[in-house]
């Protein structure tokens, strides 16, 4: 079944319509200058011989793109081992499929990258707003996308996005959750194998351990990954290896959880009994292994969801909320800890 | 830095250049007209200021959007806890940056929600072409990007993908492989956990299992799932519980490979020494876990960026290959293979 099928074009509405083009026309953008049955039955025609308006002369027109952009600047690796990115997607885009918005993703290689990726969606009208991730301490993002004024919602914050629209959850609140809950069960020397120590997530994370660690009169001790199971498991190495081990670690991550449960299997440290271990986010891998591992849960999809609102209300300039919170990740206890032997 | 920065346009290029506006023009369209000298001067002030053609302007003068459409009609759970998708995005994208095209990623509930995006996206010029993934039998999108005459290239094939241009990998290859191997070891009961049955991939795998089985004289049985931790496991203790339980199991992914190795440890069972496991494909995660997986692995980065060479030589109307075979997946043997008690 080959074979070029022409683009229904506005006259072939108007012809079937038996009206005027420029009749169709004012039906079909809304305008006035026809009658509500003749609308009615305009837009009934073009549906029923699947009419699109062309992106292209909307945007000249100077209508909008109804493109959302996304870039991810990190590696492949880290994004497929990574359920979060998925599910953040799936929940924006369950949000822009109702307006008919699509989302333009890129992976890119550093945030340099995703700088000239900005520059040319903004100098090219390819997008009508971007969903920026993985902020940064003093991320040029930020200035950038205020100095060209492009409408944009940061997933993080609140501190250091500038002017910018942001959805934020209370990590410091989970991560004092959790401390309180490991002291609680007995727990006097834990660790933290952390993400990258340039994003601003891992930084706050890294601050509000310290500090609970500190409340709770406990030994703490912060060692940085870049997300994959190797390090992860380099880090635990480390930690099981000191003279005070730690028994009990908290990872930034579920695939590192199960290489550090893996490690301590291999030095013969069974878990939870000589090392309790908790994973940050949740995921299927969490609840299938076995022990399942204790996590700290939250609902990516939704927050992904109330990311593209956001963006979509920025988009379109209506009034409201700039800077909106989620609900903070919650500890769900599994068999993974327990009070250290 | 709040502020509207205004975008360069064209005459601000010519003025720079001091050059009258068509020849800037001219020189920026690679047409003739212009002197090499004046042509590179241009350019390089265009650079200099950060000139984009509109690319609304672009697609209305007849040329592409120098987007790539890519939809995905799998649940985000799915999606998420599968290594593979993002894999292939960023192989597709590292081929796609270097022209500079970017992927526009949809997520949809099904086939037929599929449908209606490949149709805007064609009835509003948004994709110069689109990658299809997750072919099923008779698959309605193969018939109507035919007859839209979209360039697109399937991921998947060599049958059941009419006169579309595909990029494929033998699969049954592998499964053959796999059985032998299982067989050398001295099973003789062998099960599969598969993914969803109405995938293409699915029934070819089920298909070369099955005949493997037979050539080899097993017992084999084959069970379908959605690929979840949660129905692989129930898929799992279903085989386990039968009389004549499988001595191995082959899994479609590794999530419900980690699954199935906690029901053999919740009923008892001891892996591999009573029951050997394998994972299709392999991932971060059959590496970390302990015992560590035996799996088919590829590279998946390298098959997404052959597929977006063959669609952009489709989409430039170049001369070439339209079925490329890229190589099978190959077993790596770990910890979690052995031979029966």
């Amino acid at each position: 079944m080959l074979g070029l099928v022409k683009r229904p074009t506005i006259s072939d509405v108007a012809q079937r319509a038996g009206v005027s083009i420029s009749a169709a026309s004012f039906a079909l953008n809304g305008r006035p200058g026809v009658s509500d049955r003749t609308r009615q039955r305009v837009l009934a025609i073009a549906d029923e011989i699947g009419w699109h308006r062309n992106s292209a002369a909307r945007v000249l027109s100077g209508g909008t793109t109804n493109v959302i952009g996304m870039a991810f600047p990190r590696p492949a690796t880290t994004l497929g081992a990574e359920p979060f990115f998925m599910e953040l997607v799936s929940g924006i885009e369950s949000v822009l499929a109702g307006p008919g918005y699509a989302l333009m993703m890129q992976v890119v290689a550093d945030v340099d990258a995703e700088l000239k990726v900005y520059r040319s969606w903004w100098g090219e009208h390819r997008v009508d707003g971007i969903v920026v991730v993985d902020l940064r301490g003093d991320d040029p993002r930020v200035g950038l996308l205020e100095e060209l004024a492009l409408p944009a919602v940061v997933v993080g914050g609140p501190a250091e996005v500038g002017s910018l629209p942001h959805v934020w959850a209370d990590d410091a609140a989970a991560a004092v959750e959790t401390v309180g809950y490991l002291a609680a069960l007995g727990h006097r020397r834990i660790a933290r194998v952390a993400g990258l120590p340039d994003l601003l997530h891992t930084r706050r994370r890294d601050e509000a351990f310290r500090e609970a660690g500190g409340t709770y009169g406990l030994d703490f001790d912060i060692v940085h990954t870049d997300y994959t199971g190797l390090e992860g498991a380099q880090a635990t190495r480390r930690l099981l290896s000191s003279r005070e081990r730690p028994t009990a670690v908290l990872y930034d991550n579920s695939i590192m959880a199960v290489a550090g449960m893996s490690v301590a299997d291999e030095m013969r440290l069974s878990v939870p009994a000589d090392l309790s271990i908790v994973a940050w986010d949740d995921s299927q891998l969490c609840q299938v292994i076995r022990p399942a591992i204790t996590a700290l849960a939250r609902d990516v999809t939704a927050y992904g969801a109330r990311v593209a609102r956001l963006l979509l209300d920025v988009v379109t300039r209506a009034d409201g909320e700039r800077s909106v919170e989620v609900p903070a990740p919650r500890l769900v206890p599994r068999s993974s800890t327990a009070p250290p032997r």
